[in-house]
């Protein structure tokens, strides 16, 4: 497991306390790091590699977490890929043009438990750092209508997580931090735009071309491109 | 990832609902797959590499989803161990030779956040396989303390588990089961003894001797063989 001890010395990340969060190369989490930082965080970020059909995001995690001045970055193996039954990591075609009006329906792009198996490791990472403070940029507004994405399923896991620890038995409140959860994608790179976020480091595509472009037609970029529009903000993206 | 189709034509398991049993090579968890077999399941056994240091539980885990012909095994590697933090990965003593009543404090062989990654992981394995059906040999009673291993932190997984996935959002129910919660250690025995398990295939010891046999005095040994005791039942552990 690769582990980045980025920057150790020139920033005092030793005064700070220590969060994990969940980073997936894409402009969601790129801002939450931003936003754990700015409270004061020091920020591990932690990325998997799943199976998913493109490397382009964890290149992309690495880029930023280096470039954002992360304490530290991790990318963790996990197999779940093998399992199948996702368009983002079997043989299964990413749909394409889909509305955004329909996108409340569950897609093939989803992938089993994905994110309380991430959220899991993630605590159990924290533990091990001490760190009592989880991110992840979960977004219930503008998203592709995954259930491990809604308010209701991250405050059960924050629930369930406080009582499958250590940390949380011995008396240690577990935050999982969603500063995204209900705000538009719009709002969203507003504010990681204000907070200094280089949105062209960031993959948002599930179905990139070879040369790495994005399709511009998937449901992530679908939202992605309506998202600086109506922040009237230049998308950086690189449009295959 | 080693994925056996284990017996696939000489037991009809097409006919059964498809369950994950998380085998730990252990006697609870061989006990609760005999049970699921009792109620119809196919078994689909998983058991985690995650960096344990000793390499007796995984043989024996495959020996006995062979023997006890679960419909597939699979061992899913998984680098929690890297993360450190417990005796059982990191290289740090075991301790032994504690009272039985002093074990309700949490022991450094805890392992962080271990149960809930492993039930997060056999949930989305679970929903690939369309099954709705997760099996865990977690022990309230004759236990090490651990949070994970309580009614309510699994009550509180399970209520996740149906908010977390497409399956337990489209209208079916997923049930976690724990049908050894609330027995005591010679319970289990006298249950497992019943339905024929060979508990002479099972490996408990979290110490072993490097021919395998058993250390006799951690936790875990302590457990199992007053539970042998207490059952009246003749003890088939090989010690060292």
């Amino acid at each position: 497991m690769p582990d980045q001890a980025l920057n150790p010395s020139c920033e005092n990340h030793a005064n700070k306390p220590p969060a994990v969060i969940l980073l997936s190369g894409g402009l969601d989490s790129s801002t939450v790091l931003a936003m754990a930082q700015r409270q004061g965080f020091a920020c591990h970020t932690l990325a998997f590699d799943y199976g998913q059909r493109h490397r382009n995001e964890l290149d992309a995690c690495t880029h930023i977490a280096s470039s954002m001045n992360a304490a530290s970055h991790r990318i963790f193996n996990l197999d779940i890929g093998s399992f199948g039954g996702s368009a983002l990591t079997a043989d299964i075609e990413v749909p394409k043009d889909r509305e955004e009006s329909n996108m409340t329906d569950i897609p093939i792009t989803y992938v089993p438990a994905r994110n309380l198996v991430f959220l899991s490791i993630a605590l159990a990472y924290a533990e091990t750092l001490g760190s009592t403070d989880l991110f992840i940029g979960a977004n219930a507004i503008d998203y592709s209508g995954y259930p491990d994405c809604r308010p209701e399923f991250i405050a059960s896991f924050n629930e369930t997580a406080n009582l499958a620890t250590k940390l949380g038995v011995g008396g240690n409140t577990i935050s999982v931090h969603t500063p995204l959860l209900e705000m538009t994608k719009a709002q969203i790179i507003q504010v990681g735009t204000e907070l200094g976020v280089d949105y062209s480091m960031t993959h948002s595509c599930y179905d990139p071309s070879p040369s790495g472009g994005a399709c511009g037609r998937c449901d992530s970029c679908i939202l992605r491109r309506a998202g600086f529009e109506q922040a009237g903000i230049k998308d950086p993206t690189n449009y295959a």
